[in-house]
């Protein structure tokens, strides 16, 4: 049973485990409502997760201790239970899934972990850490169906009350529970008036449709750019605790994550991860009922791979028309590359890459297509130039 | 003249003015000694600037305060100009040239100035904003050869030996000079056994040149990736106070001042400019000798345009083995992309690009070129994916 004893136990006994992470303001989030971040990005190991396996591990006994914990993550979990096994000097093992990310991988065993590839996806490491823990004798520790785990999380929702007193609204995202169920618990022992609300991505809304049914329902499938809360199914124990004590859940889109994600590099210079910039999409969007309140948004990792955020990035500069792929049907005689080029460079727009094609199927058959993708100011800026282009008789497609 | 009285004074007057920004531990940064940052992206408009105007703007007279203050930049000045006159209730007009980065201009308005869009480049800019200085009386704000600017910047250094007593370096970059003429006056006059290093692009290396000729040099051209400090020529005032204060300077190239910007995102979660990086570059790559010592990179702005950051992260991807272009040879007949395409897709690559090229000069007449952008993991597993082409007979060019 998590009560608010053990959160209060969790808080002490991480205290030499855990970093501070003090409230930021940041009032470029919305025009609406007064926005705070809890920057749980900035935690060591760069994400929340290790609250939770902190205080699970540091509950053991001496002889679980002894026979060492065993994980499956391909993610924040697993460089969390690596850290706080090594902090209580014990001996940890976590499986890993074969294609995990090197930088992941690298990290967990920096953290000073043993990491067992397993050939295949996520369910095969899965079953490959339970078939050790029976074989060895390991302690299994689940990134959020336990209620150890669960109270190391619900330390975030103290130090947010204890900072923010006057807190309205609690914002935080869910992929199987376990943030968001120690968060509630805690806020909601000890002050009922205040509001928490849960983000999912749609397309992975487990917990959504869960508490729609009124039971914990497991989707066939799950796809966001949010992996740390890419989760088929919630926990028993998790959904019970969201359906008690969370107010709302809605959701967001991967478009909306990847402009939270823009947002926070822009105007507070943080890099978050899909499902740390969840709950800002979320206020962002106005999925949530917070006109005139002061909101904290659980920003609750940072561990975004380089090549995601790259596809991020260049996601948010064509929804601000800070990029464009112009296509123009050329007749095929000399001196149509000059005059396209030219019209484009006294416009003061910058060419990222040219492709040009002749003679596909529906161009005339002395034509060719020209494909342009260029650096530009904004919406404004493309129109001018396109405009430009077909005044000067040039066809775009 | 500069004293440390003045900065002290200005440390006093910026209270109002400026956020907290305290050192952050960065121990990824080098395995060779002891780094914390300041983190000036993390002050009010991005960047340290907002000190020396700050500080130069609350010393003008009152009769100077009615008349109001011009500047020049396309930059971090322009937004601590605009915020500081903002805060001390007086006018502010901003030239800037016509072709500046719209959120730039869009940052500028925000904090409140008037902006004046000048066509050409920063000197048409700069010369107009001197016109209309005589014309209506303004007073100029120059972004770092004015003592009082200097002074606001040289409270950093008193910040530093604030939290910080035992360190035992400080790096800073340096453009005109400004900022490390005030850090290091205000350092060195408490405590003159703390050493002071600036560092350069190695594209816009004004200063160093100017300090090794023993007077201030004008370069003919500058060029990095580091806007923030591409500066010809150092100021009259600033090549003084450098030339007595700092111990010495480096330089460093942008592929350098990239590799650090990732490794800032990737590791402290944190959103550098080039400048901003250029000092953490500086000791990534053992461009001073800081072995075993306390030191504190100043990390002054973080105020990148969404394009480079996009550019310096793909540049990072290659450099580290994650994306990859492969040019195969084929032979011009079916069943040849299959072949590629499963080779590559058993290995676990992820395909960006293709493009498929026919009977270029150089191919034989029945070849053509594959062309293909890959995601990949690092080095061994492009290694792989080569090695597995050219062994079911492929060739790559």
């Amino acid at each position: 049973m998590l009560t608010l004893d053990k959160i209060y136990h969790a808080s002490y006994v991480l205290k030499d485990v855990i970093r501070e992470t003090n409230l930021v303001k940041a009032p470029a989030i919305s025009d609406n409502c007064d926005v705070y971040l809890k920057p749980e990005n900035l935690q060591i190991t760069g994400s929340f997760k290790v609250r939770g396996s902190g205080y699970k591990i540091s509950q053991l006994s001496d002889e679980e201790k002894a026979r060492g914990v065993i994980a499956c993550s391909a993610g924040n979990h697993a460089q969390g239970v690596a850290l706080a096994a090594t902090k209580y000097g014990i001996k940890s093992l976590i499986c890993l899934p074969d294609g995990a990310p090197i930088s992941k991988v690298e990290a967990t065993k920096g953290y000073g972990a043993q990491v067992h590839m397993v050939p295949g996806v996520y369910d095969d490491a899965y079953n490959e850490a339970l078939r050790l823990r029976d074989e060895k004798n390991y302690t299994f520790i689940h990134p959020f169906d336990d209620e150890n785990v669960i109270a190391g999380q619900g330390t975030i929702g103290l130090e947010i009350l204890n900072e923010m007193s006057d807190v309205d609204a609690v914002v935080g995202a869910i992929g199987g529970g376990g943030l968001l169920s120690g968060v509630a618990c805690a806020i909601k022992s000890l002050n009922p008036n205040v509001k928490v609300y849960g983000v999912q991505a749609d397309g992975a809304p487990s917990m959504y449709e869960s508490i729609k049914a009124g039971k914990p329902i497991c989707l066939d499938s799950v796809s966001t750019i949010a992996d740390g809360i890419q989760v088929k199914e919630p926990g028993e124990h998790t959904f019970k605790y969201i359906q008690k004590y969370v107010d709302d859940i809605v959701t967001v889109s991967d478009d909306e994550i990847s402009s939270a994600i823009l947002k926070l590099i822009e105007t507070q210079k943080m890099i978050a991860e899909g499902a740390g910039a969840a709950p800002v999409a979320a206020v962002m969007f106005n999925k949530i009922p917070v006109q005139g309140k002061k909101v904290v948004c659980i920003v609750s990792g940072g561990n975004i791979d380089v090549t995601i955020l790259s596809r991020v990035i260049k996601r948010g500069l064509l929804m601000t028309g800070r990029q464009q792929t112009l296509c123009i049907e050329l007749q095929d005689k000399p001196g149509q590359l000059v005059a396209v080029s030219k019209i484009i460079a006294d416009r003061g727009a910058n060419v990222v890459s040219i492709h040009h094609e002749r003679a596909s199927e529906g161009t005339d058959v002395n034509g060719c297509y020209l494909r342009i993708v260029l650096e530009t100011r904004n919406f404004d800026h493309i129109k001018e130039i396109s405009d430009a282009l077909t005044n000067a008789g040039f066809k775009l497609v």
